[in-house]
């Protein structure tokens, strides 16, 4: 029999009765009809099982000669992904072939009709040896990849958590404001995506970066309470983790105070979690002030599923015939360092590795002292005294068969290395339960931080950031020193969300802008609607944006973010599937009045 | 007392206990805390009365200077929208101030303890004005408008029908899946906004005109039953009701025949009205044949809300004296007319007037019969003989008074002309019912249409819309018969949403494509990855995707699009509160690889 079917065949003119992964034993004896994919064909003796797959999952169907008559001529033709059309009888499979893995492990469906609704060409990929080819293939062909179980219940996972969010924030009060994707220029500093305007030939408008100062408008419209799952957009070098389009949950309130924000938060993760993999997260969350967490991890996103805290020796080690510390000291640098339990068997090509991989952070070396049996070993021991070492020890905590590591640099490069051993470490210690979900506030960020090439103040957050109010007094006097109303939220190490407390005083909003000593033509041509909207009534309001595509990456243990996201672009900022970008025609080109050059 | 406050006393540190709609006569006695903008202040012989607004409405709050001490000398400074934080005692209102048109109209607030948090400038235009002033002004300072009632209700309303319809939708078993914003031309037709690619110099990417390729390959890759509520862009010249981003409500399933698509449809309809305006749509939605409504009122988008159909007299009138419409007749012209009530008394220049209304259609004329008292009255009587004008009569079912217009012309011609004529018409007679809301699926287009000046067939929906099952026969040897599985959704003379069962079967899809006489070329660049996934085993599937915008417009009874938009584009695509498009720097256009032309 031919598989060259008329075009009419392959149309469909009823519904399924049911999905391929409903039926149980309560439905034997019931007639169904079916629609799906050919995951696999076995032929016994004559008779054809066929497991048919759609979203939900599998149902095993018999062609038996018997029963389907020339259906059963058709079944031998079928192959892997042809798309069946099947009706027949629920019946209960025999003992010895019941899968208890399977919902629909208990029966199978004796068909007696089918239709071949589509045809399938040979695949470039068979979907279960998908883990063993290559991403750009699976990029290619996203739309087999889709069919990947693993594939689609990310999908539905990341349908789930979005459904809860909205469901969540609706039932807190708050409106789903759509802002635009065609809008102007935003003062997060990233590179902008521009769209050349047609109608207003040399004009530009920016794709979003984040909707920040739209829902500043909102809130200074008096919407109260506003969110959005929303597109943003950076034209930046990509990295693992950053996509040029990626989706936010944007939130912003008025009224509210920090403790607010942090418990609409909390309750939206919260939710996310339940909704996505069923996971009850104990709230609330953990604080931390940003000086601790750069005290304790020399971070901002310390991941606290494991300890090795730093500590600060820099008192207990001035004093030592150790030129290289002396000189880094006297230039204003200091000492910190983390122990690492049961370290003391790195061997020397452990610790030279260890030593280069600080480098890359701007280490210049990385001493360290093993603590064995009631001595110490250390290329730099003779340099410091027994009381020292001693009160090194116990500083570090360091026990029998323990290792010290120690950096003398700037603040900046001590940090920066001792945080990234700190997580080396832990991932070469397999030190981390990937089970566990870590969040953690870090709160108290300074409002500025100084630009020593420009000479002059910058913002830490973005400019329209509020300092915490018991430091307004020092904007003068020690501008340094003020704290900003700002927060990260941090899982796991990586920062899954940023907000803050806004300016929402025209005055005050101008204050800070001088003391940046931004250039008030340059603001007024950029925000000067936003300001002149801070005069009319602005009501304090407060926000967050925690952002969708890595929490989900976080939450169902991924480690790519293009994992989560249905169409993502490769590193080099392309589609691999539709080849975008590609070339536009002259005539595209001349009616946006431009030329490409070389 | 002077205003110049402390930056500090601008921040909240405490929550409100009640938003300004909630508090009632169950309330007296509370001690309460409201937090809003000064809606109007009264001051009535030392006490001093405001309406206390926030987006949920108003409270009244008094200031008597025995109870709130030197609050009182604050509240004489406060001008309208200075934004408040009182704390005070819920009290009964005297019976004469009882106002029963608000649901706080029985009580008010005995404010004991008042914080400014924020003053304000003079308004560009006061709130209660806004309908008095230019709509340019409202978009200007749109923070302003969206402090009125009226627009905050509007965005209320919006995020109840997005939500409601996610809500359906969900428990149907569809999922949300996010498609790029950066990707590749699409086939809709109309112009691309092009976002430059840094990182591929000369190439570009395109915002989606529609996520329509992405739906259907993620039908091809098994996710069965999409949506999502998305943005789409399309760079053409602006009308009334289009915006240069535009949202839909994107559906697309697998498995389906075109009855559960309405089905489907008409649910997320009903949904959306009774979240939007709590309205009761009957279901399901009336159905007509495209040739019906070409038949019977000219356009493929009737309004039902009236009658005044159109009827086609050629076959009456085609023995006559009058050489215009011999001779239109001739060279393949029709005669359709309408026939309106009450019409005997338009006056010469009433008629005048509608003449050159259809004249804008391209009806070179408008003929008229007045049946006035058993006689009739016509410029053109005199070129037909009795017996046709007593079946015009007839056929129109004029009554004394009435009139009939004709036009003939090209079958174009005379249904463009007379569609909007129909409409001019009903419209200036008041025969529309503004509570109604009349739904219509219209059904059976025609695949193809005929393109003369390229003589080469051409769809009338895309190329991907599948050919009714049961006309498949017809397409080598009467294309132009064939019908397509493609439908409309009409509510009140406006198209809200355009679908069709697709083709999923490549060879099918290869067939239609060379009907169109499409170059095969042109086709792979453009459309041959989605070509390469038809043939990997595509399900049978298809979709629509009504516009949330116009919805949202019909159902609030609005005239603009842009009031149901947050921040819309004027007619001009640019935004008057941010000033986008706007120049951008040589700097960005180096890194873009571009240069403007004159």
């Amino acid at each position: 029999m031919s598989m060259e079917l008329s075009f009419k065949d392959f149309f469909v003119h009823s519904l399924r009765s049911h999905h391929c992964n409903q039926l149980t034993k309560a439905d034997v004896g019931k007639r169904v009809t079916l629609m799906g994919w050919v995951h696999n064909r076995r032929d016994h003796g004559g008779v054809i099982f066929i497991d048919l797959r759609d979203r939900e999952g599998l149902t095993q169907i018999v062609f038996n000669p018997e029963i389907c008559g020339t259906s059963h001529t058709m079944a031998e033709h079928f192959r892997a992904e042809f798309v069946l059309h099947v009706e027949g009888e629920v019946s209960a499979r025999p003992d010895y072939s019941i899968n208890p893995n399977l919902p629909t492990g208990e029966i199978e469906v004796m068909v007696d009709t089918v239709k071949l609704l589509n045809n399938c060409n040979p695949l470039p990929f068979q979907l279960d040896e998908a883990d063993s080819v290559s991403e750009e293939l699976r990029l290619t062909y996203r739309y087999l990849d889709f069919r990947r179980p693993q594939m689609s219940s990310i999908l539905q996972a990341r349908h789930r958590v979005a459904f809860a969010v909205r469901q969540y924030l609706n039932s807190e009060g708050f409106l789903e404001v759509e802002t635009p994707i065609l809008t102007k220029s935003t003062p997060e500093g990233a590179r902008d995506y521009l769209v050349p305007s047609r109608v207003n030939p040399g004009n530009f408008f920016a794709l979003p970066q984040s909707p920040q100062i739209m829902k500043q408008l909102l809130m200074v419209g008096g919407i109260d309470k506003y969110f959005q799952i929303c597109k943003c957009f950076r034209d930046e070098d990509l990295r693992a983790d950053r996509q040029p389009e990626f989706t936010q949950i944007d939130m912003e309130m008025s009224y509210v105070t920090q403790e607010e924000v942090f418990r609409i938060t909390e309750g939206v993760i919260r939710n996310a979690f339940k909704a996505g993999i069923n996971h009850d997260l104990r709230l609330p969350f953990p604080r931390m002030t940003h000086k601790e967490s750069m005290d304790l991890y020399g971070c901002d996103k310390p991941d606290l599923r494991f300890g090795l805290e730093l500590f600060n020796a820099t008192e207990i080690l001035k004093d030592s015939n150790f030129k290289i510390f002396n000189t880094t000291l006297e230039q204003g640098g200091v000492i910190k360092g983390l122990m690492y339990p049961g370290g003391a068997s790195f061997s020397r090509k452990d610790l030279d590795d260890l030593t280069s991989y600080v480098g890359n952070y701007g280490a210049k070396g990385l001493a360290w002292f093993k603590f064995v049996d009631g001595s110490v070993q250390s290329p730099i021991a003779k340099f410091f005294n027994e009381d020292s070492i001693a009160k090194l020890q116990s500083l570090s905590g360091a026990k029998n068969n323990d290792i010290v590591f120690m950096v003398c640099d700037t603040q900046n490069v001590v940090n920066q290395s001792l945080s990234a051993l700190r997580n080396h470490l832990a991932r070469i210690g397999k030190m981390i339960d990937d089970s566990v979900f870590s969040f953690l506030w870090i709160i108290d960020f300074p409002l500025f931080k100084y630009n020593d090439e420009e000479q002059r103040l910058e913002s830490e957050h973005h400019p329209f950031t509020a300092p915490v109010v018991e430091d307004i007094d020092l904007l003068d006097s020690n501008p340094l020193a003020v704290r900003s109303s700002s927060y990260d939220l941090v899982l796991n190490g990586v920062e899954v969300g940023s907000g803050s407390i806004r300016i929402h005083n025209y005055a005050l909003q101008k204050k800070i802008f001088e003391l940046l000593s931004l250039d008030e033509y340059a603001i007024n041509e950029q925000f000067g609607f936003f300001l002149d909207a801070l005069k009319m009534g602005a009501p304090p309001h407060g926000g967050i944006a925690p952002g969708l595509d890595r929490i989900l990456m976080l939450m169902l243990g991924l480690s790519s973010i293009r994992d989560v996201i249905a169409f993502p672009k490769t590193q080099k900022a392309s589609c691999l599937l539709t080849k975008s970008p590609s070339a536009v025609s002259d005539r595209q080109l001349k009616e946006l009045h431009l030329r490409i050059t070389k």
